[in-house]
């Protein structure tokens, strides 16, 4: 699925028909986004309302060991505009809030180190944003404010395969809270009008305030995986596994213990994702190039001096209000990197957490943004990767798509067992290993 | 089930009729005892064999993370009396040895601190001592001679039900290591001439070196908990839940900080069984008294001195013999009362272990036992108090045993609930924590 987790501003320009409708997810005449024909300001806020109540609520039960009828365990609020003893009045329509698992998930907020009034403050302090650029599977992705925590309409078979998967996640998670594995913090489905939104809550992979300079959706096949003509259109497309190799004929460079602790780290959740028979999932690759960054900003720089000698003041109004926008926008950028020289709310979440790589960053200057894996592109350019597997979920598809099945075992030149997990895993994990890191020469 | 972890030497003397077959155990006329009609001696040299086998392969293969799928695993290897390229050659029948689970199994072990080699030399360096006193489900119970583990019989169903729960079993070891509730540690099926002894490795609650003055089969229930004048005949009989109310009308005392510590972790293990339905299980009491064991040992000194004095050179052949083997008795009791001063084997797996009570044994001189927990008699006696929760894997049972179900109905006067899991964990908490244990009253 391309385009998981594309920061770029929501566009306002009318959009070709082809481009109105993908799955659910709909965009009206004037730019406005609606999910089963429900407005998404709507069901943002009233999920809202809905992880509020839930997390306050479990706030009151006291902690107790997590036992295994907890994963089955589903809790379902009503909340009437009106309000009721238990909820509070809102101006959105009556609707159910379904929460699923409740304390297996707080169990998994607590192993990541969240605490229940930082979920609470992240979720619900202020609004939500929605992402752009959502992907090929018709989910909405809402970005929490604080740009910790993504949360992600999924399919009904999807939430169910999660419920089915939690006590294999439990055991991962516990044995390894380090994994590129999605962390899941939350199974909600909101229901309103007999129509149900399912979402989940994940880890945010992508800061909002680093800029991806080149995003890759990596599978380890070459049938078909390249960006189609629109995704390469937009303003920060996701490309595949062949753009990938265009790029980076030689792959990205990495110090040799990052290399083995990434690559370990990969083998091993490719095991437990191959011990649950799931496959098509993708390693997403962020890479905030750092060379570029500075010469962009010092551009950036020089430009705001060039554009400062003019005196804006006199421009037409429109132009006036384009500038103070992109004040704004600034202001806010400003706000969210804050977060770059506090302790990220999530532990072991970041890219560079998450491999256990005890490796000091390549630049330890202020300007660098954590948690990247620092990496060399082929030109000794300094890199930060920003990477995580995704698209676990979806294994069910597969029986569907028949036809591209047997297309690219034709391709690939394996008869039986190219959709085979362990096929899938072993190619995924070698792809990566040899085409897409490579260890930096010892200079020894 | 009565009398399981009796420690009394095997009666050789004639039974009766009724005794000689309790489910698939029997009793030959020549003292002989048989299970599915396999000699017992067979079964137990066969499974060292088999458990042999399966720690050192497992020793080969590396140490990884524990998947869900680890669970339904199933080894099987031919054990042919010439031998073959991975097993020895051997004296038994032909036979085969199913391994359930050997990687979660390893797991357990790990999390209980047993290394492969001290687990292999436990299981296989010495013959197995099989228990008397097998106890009403017809159970064989092998007892390790260093006295760390217990192999126990299962049925068909209890294995199973064992298999089904070891996701949740992780669960709550992962969360409590201090449990009362058993610990398994290994899974196993005997297999020859088509018949299949099913067999579970398990700590060893009641330490052989340590003479228990009273032992107790506890429910919580009050409907025909008294043990029957077959089984208060034996040496060491195991009592019931009246039969504890006569001896103990106000309980055993135990200090404030042990008492909590008990009731909390009971109330917990509790917990864990409701979730899973189970029912039926007991609270095994083994009590040492301290005071009388010292009393005890002077009048056996006593005897000895004025047994010193005759000359027994002279005495006939049997009865030399007898005393000979009273000697030996004694040595291999010295044998294995070296475990007292060694750390057991065995982490978190002493009863004063596994209720996580932090307060120091009343007495502190080398002759007393360690592991137990410290108590008081009504009369002020010094008692160590040697305990779990055992049975467990016969729930499905309940069924086969309406009749005795609905009897207990009535008299307990429940129409409803008397055997629903939170019912029969509740009253099973309630007895413990006000009829069994009490607070030694503060001094202040």
């Amino acid at each position: 699925m391309s385009g998981e987790q594309s920061l770029a501003p929501r566009p306002h320009r009318p959009k070709s028909d082809k481009e109105r409708k993908i799955g659910h997810r709909r965009v009206g005449e004037g730019g406005e986004i609606t999910y089963k024909k429900i407005q998404t300001t709507t069901i943002m806020g009233s999920i809202q309302l809905g992880i509020q109540h839930t997390v306050g609520s479990l706030a009151s039960k006291p902690r107790r060991d997590l036992l295994m009828m907890d994963f089955w365990e589903l809790e379902t609020i009503s909340f009437p505009p009106e309000g009721s003893s238990m909820t509070p009045a809102h101006h959105y329509s009556e609707f159910k809030f379904k929460i699923y698992a409740p304390i297996a998930f707080r169990y998994f907020r607590d192993l990541f180190g969240i605490q229940p009034d930082d979920f609470m403050m992240s979720m619900c302090s202020a609004p939500l944003r929605e992402l752009s650029n959502p992907g090929a599977s018709g989910s909405i992705f809402y970005l929490t404010d604080d740009d910790e925590f993504i949360i992600k309409t999924v399919q009904h078979k999807e939430g169910e395969f999660l419920q089915k998967l939690l006590p294999g996640y439990y055991m991962n998670l516990n044995q390894n809270p380090r994994t590129l594995l999605p962390k899941f913090f939350g199974l909600y489905c909101y229901q309103c009008n007999s129509k149900n939104v399912r979402l989940v809550a994940m880890n945010n992979l992508l800061p909002s305030y680093v800029k991806m300079h080149l995003k890759y959706d990596l599978k380890g096949s070459t049938y078909k995986r390249k960006a189609n003509k629109a995704e390469r259109s937009k303003s920060s497309p996701t490309y595949k596994d062949l753009d990938f190799m265009e790029h980076h004929p030689n792959g990205l460079f990495l110090e040799a213990e990052t290399y083995s602790a990434l690559i370990k780290t990969i083998q091993r959740d490719c095991r437990v994702l191959e011990s649950f028979k799931i496959m098509d999932y993708s390693l997403l690759v962020g890479i905030h190039n750092l060379d570029l960054a500075v010469k962009e900003k010092q551009e950036a720089a020089a430009k705001a001096r060039s554009e400062g000698e003019s005196d804006y003041e006199d421009a037409p109004e429109a132009d006036q209000y384009m500038v103070q926008e992109r004040e704004e926008q600034r202001t806010t950028a400003l706000n969210r990197s804050r977060s770059i020289n506090r302790q990220r709310l999530v532990a072991h979440s970041t890219a560079m957490e998450s491999i256990q790589a005890e490796s000091e960053p390549i630049d330890e200057e202020d300007d660098v943004p954590p948690g990247g894996i620092p990496a060399r592109s082929e030109k000794g350019e300094r890199l930060l990767l920003f990477i995580g597997i995704i698209d676990i979920l979806q294994s069910y598809r597969l029986r569907k798509k028949l036809e591209h099945t047997w297309k690219s075992i034709i391709h690939d030149g394996d008869t039986v067992s190219v959709h085979r997990p362990s096929f899938y895993a072993q190619r995924f994990q070698e792809f990566m290993a040899t085409t897409v890191f490579k260890k930096i020469p010892s200079r020894k």
